[in-house]
């Protein structure tokens, strides 16, 4: 990539300011020796450079152990990203749980929290809790509350790009809640609200199953199931935030709700119990019968709401998250359906993060934003990975 | 958007050449005046440019009619894009039939020719089929073969980068066909292969019903459906370019094939006789109650289809399109299931461009790829739209 050069000097300090700070945070320590040569820039430019990220406290001088600092005499001084100077909070906000992960400038987890919740709270409710949860978090690993630099929150539904809901079945309450309105109450700095599923599916791509594919889709298998999709490295929302929400499928077809395909008595699960789904998988898994014909009914259904989604989107790769456990089986079918009726079928994966793949998105939606102010210069490009 | 100076002087030369032209193409004309106050360029970097492009070809001093060039004393000097100064084809090649447009450098389509092919025609014989429409294209026009400067060819199937047919069961020899490396050999330009219903979709948003939306489903209606999407005004073609091959999608559920769908007598129709699904259309308009049942079978199967890939899509607009005659009954239903199962539905229309959206799809990507050569500058931002 050509250097550009002239122009607006202002933003030639930007830019430059944002490479040198990019080239320390790849590294734990590096002379200004090392970041002449990793920019191109001059000697005195990276001097000018770091002594005003110094100034922001981005940037510190590193000091090496003892021991090791008096080997060779007198080494070069060495600087290093301050991933302490701020910090970021990934937070879910689920049907049964509300969690939260903390982070320095790095996306490093450095705490975590969280704490069930009725599926039956209101928002007010599920609010204080998640308040609740914070502070705790920021006690325990005494974290300013000034410090912290970008939230971001995953949540059930299709979310406005401002952070209002604006439909959550999932959530008593949470239809048309200003959420990130709500919460930027409780925080100074930037509240991302996010959908669920699309937080999950960043997740993964970010330190799951999805590390090395830029073309997934993250299925959120659930009673209420959701799905969240990449494309060339990027969240897809759709144009109204609503991609990825499938669960409406089942009510084209002849094919029943989740509710009842897992029910082996006949009478539906509730909606939101997910301890009834996670004793159907158990009873399964221990050779009941019934329950063993609950569970085919239900994957036969979730493979067919991801072949939809496959042929809809044709991703490298496919992540089934959601459920804890249980869901192993699926993949098996799964594939094969996929192998019978997809031109090209895509890989498929079980989610590696689990039941953190929302705070974990979240946090790494909270981290895309500083990043953005930190790293990337408008109109121009820097060097991002 | 700030004007980038200094550093590579031939990359200044590229990007003022292309802000030029793209002004020229804007208007009939320019004076050196207004091209300076347009692009903010200096008056002699204007004329050295002017001078430039005039001897490539593709600027000439614009010459008005008579008459009016003598109204007001001596005017200053006019210049125009020249248009003329090379030509593209946008070529379908379908089960039925094949077709070619023909433009300009601005897009303005100057001739058109097609020739049905039997739907069993191996591959050798469509393409002879196509040569002869091309030749016979260009003969009555009077463009030397040797003045194309790109083709872009539409076509049933999953397509690579490098224009091999990876699978296609539409057309007979179609799967494995290097159609990219065969069209080559009748052309010295680049030659760019596209799944037809990505054609299409790209069509509809350039001169069809989608010009005011950049997401969009389009869906090629047909008894091999088949579907292409716009992103932020992108072709998705998905990680293998199989994005959008929702023909598979009936066989997860418990419904037919269209043919079977479409069948008044309990025998299939073929999977290629179109003329077959016409006379069923028209015998449900004139009241037929077998085919009034079995075009309403269709069009529930045709709603499944779509609904699943505005849900995993999310689109602002749907369009329809495929066959000619018939649709028109589908938009109704389409548009009350859509809103009974997606979260938010997306505006539906019919085709505009009907049976000429696969070749002004074809062309129009031909015309990206000069356009691309023409006015983009490598790693700068030009002023594009």
């Amino acid at each position: 990539m050509g250097r550009l050069t002239g122009g607006d000097p202002s933003l030639l300090r930007r830019i430059n300011s944002a490479v040198v700070l990019h080239s320390l945070r790849g590294t734990d320590s590096s002379t200004l020796t090392d970041l002449t040569r990793i920019t191109g820039l001059s000697r005195p430019t990276v001097e000018g450079v770091v002594e005003g990220l110094i100034e922001t406290g981005l940037v510190v001088e590193f000091v090496p152990e003892e021991g090791e600092a008096r080997k060779q005499g007198r080494p070069a001084r060495r600087f290093r990203f301050r991933a302490e100077a701020g910090h970021l909070l990934g937070i879910e906000i689920g049907a049964h749980r509300v969690a939260a992960l903390l982070s320095g400038l790095d996306g490093r987890i450095i705490g975590a929290g969280s704490r069930d919740v009725s599926e039956r709270a209101g928002a007010d409710d599920r609010l204080e809790r998640v308040r609740a949860v914070v502070a705790d978090l920021l006690r325990r690993t005494g974290v300013a509350r000034s410090g912290l630099r970008a939230v971001g929150v995953g949540s059930p539904g299709i979310v406005e790009a401002d952070g209002t809901v604006r439909l959550s079945t999932a959530l008593p309450g949470w239809t048309g809640l200003p959420l990130g309105e709500r919460l930027r109450r409780s925080f100074r700095c930037p509240v991302l609200v996010e959908n669920d599923a699309n937080a999950a599916a960043v997740a993964e791509h970010w330190k799951g199953a999805a590390t090395d594919s830029d073309d997934i889709v993250f299925v959120l298998a659930g009673l209420s199931p959701g799905a969240g999709s990449l494309i060339g490295g990027r969240l897809h929302r759709g144009y109204g935030g609503a991609a990825g929400e499938i669960g409406a499928l089942h009510l084209l077809g002849r094919d029943e709700t989740p509710e009842k395909l897992l029910s082996t008595t006949g009478e539906p699960l509730h909606p939101l119990d997910e301890q009834a789904v996670a004793d159907v998988f158990a009873l399964a898994k221990s050779g009941d019968e019934g329950a063993l014909a609950a569970v085919e009914r239900f994957n036969k259904r979730l493979v067919h709401d991801v072949a939809a989604l496959v042929l809809a989107l044709d991703p490298e790769l496919v992540v089934i998250g959601g459920w804890a456990a249980g869901l192993d089986g699926v993949l098996p079918p799964l594939r094969d359906e996929l192998a019978r009726y997809c031109l090209r079928p895509p890989r498929v994966a079980l989610s590696m993060l689990g039941e953190a793949a929302v705070a974990t998105g979240a946090l790494r939606l909270a981290l895309d934003h500083v990043e953005e102010q930190l790293f990337a210069v408008e109109g121009t490009v820097t060097a991002r990975r």
